[in-house]
């Protein structure tokens, strides 16, 4: 029987990457695809719990491809495990795959993993993918690894809180070195807001920047990606940090 | 020399907590507040990319309170830091006092201690404080408790990268038994979607749900907080699984 995989992502459910995930993993498994119903990049892990949330079914031609939420990518998750799909065995989730990288502190700001913890946090097996570039339209070579590695954590499993976050460096696949499994790197990025005036001359401004990186093993996602592999980091969702837990013991509070 | 103390929160500049947090912390430090201009909960640790941001002054009277910032908590830190208080030395962060706790899987949702984490990624020793109430409105011996924190963290510091998450008990000041030092707990939530129809005849979904409480020790913040104790959980932003990390080095990717 094949595995039933739940596709979601950040982009939105008409984007190039969420496309191209969904081409390939549909060769050896069951796929829904349910996604935000547009952009919605460096949401974080944020929910909706003041407003509703709508559903609408998404055709390509007549045949039917998935469900796009008015809603964050938590939301999409939350609504199709709870709700479209209730009583639907679901086998993995991908989120993905993402224009743009998500190494290092972007992790944090992240909607692709954010679907993907949503995921883990409601029971299932569940990786994100990105492609380390904003503007490289190949997905084929990350789809491809996003097939290869379902089909190892459909047999191995995954454990119990944990997710994986992948990149997929925006190079030749043939110059792609392999995939490394990796930690979460230290680099971050220098913010910078860029401050203009409106045409009623009131002040606004626009948050940019550039990210400045400090990892120099390829142990770290950044640094991996940018030697030409393939990164793959565990990561949880218990942010208690047990070292500064045993030094606050003497802490009189 | 008073230290200066930043403030901010996820409920909005003009939220109950926060007017009790700066009530107390102003009698020992220089106070400067940057806030959402409104609430903003559940957003996770949201940035603004895509749009831009403006910041407005707020005044209690003719007095300068602070500033209203139209975007996410954590976009209100960013702006403060790099922009607002440019040139200015900040000693410490404190986020909240947020209505409703922030124990156990709530962390990842919460906007308050995005905020926090924030004001910890651009290195500011920082924590965040909450309520275990959506009504009781007396923030009072959390707003005490706060000044007690930040006079030890100015004193002691924190390590790098490692912010506090505070929770206090919503029960009367004499009945608190004291603080612990505790890990983040693993309940989380029994999520359901209330469907409904609108007036034009379409379906629509709201959120809604009960936490389940699996934790059993005060060792953990949500059973903590049950028992009558303020809660102080050291948290990170390093999501790095290091366990799975080394399991996972004979996956052949």
């Amino acid at each position: 029987m094949k595995p039933t995989i739940l596709i979601s992502n950040d982009d939105g459910i008409s984007a190039d990457g969420i496309l191209a995930l969904a081409s390939e993993i549909k060769k050896f498994a069951d796929i829904i695809v349910i996604a935000p119903h547009t952009q919605q990049s460096a949401v974080g892990h944020s929910i909706t719990m003041s407003d509703p949330i709508r559903a609408r079914k998404v055709y390509h031609g007549k045949k039917f491809f998935g469900y796009a939420v008015e809603g964050t990518p938590a939301d999409s998750v939350k609504l199709a495990v709870h709700t479209l799909l209730k009583n639907k065995k679901i086998d993995l989730l991908i989120s993905g795959i993402n224009q743009g990288a998500n190494t290092a502190i972007n992790i944090i700001y992240s909607g692709t993993v954010s679907a993907a913890t949503e995921g883990t946090i409601l029971g299932l097996p569940s990786f994100a993918i990105s492609l380390t570039s904003y503007t490289e339209k190949n997905f084929k070579p990350a789809a491809k690894f996003a097939a290869k590695l379902a089909k190892i954590i459909l047999k191995k499993g995954l454990q119990k809180g944990v997710l994986l976050n992948v990149n997929v460096p925006a190079i030749p696949e043939n110059k792609i070195k392999g995939a490394l499994v990796t930690k979460q790197g230290k680099s971050s990025w220098d913010d910078t807001f860029e401050k203009r005036i409106d045409p009623a001359n009131r002040e606004y401004f626009w948050l940019t920047g550039s990210m400045y990186k400090i990892d120099e093993s390829k142990e770290y996602d950044v640094k991996a990606v940018d030697e030409g592999y393939i990164s793959v980091t565990p990561i949880h969702y218990d942010l208690t940090d047990f070292e500064f837990f045993e030094k606050m013991k003497n802490w009189k509070l």
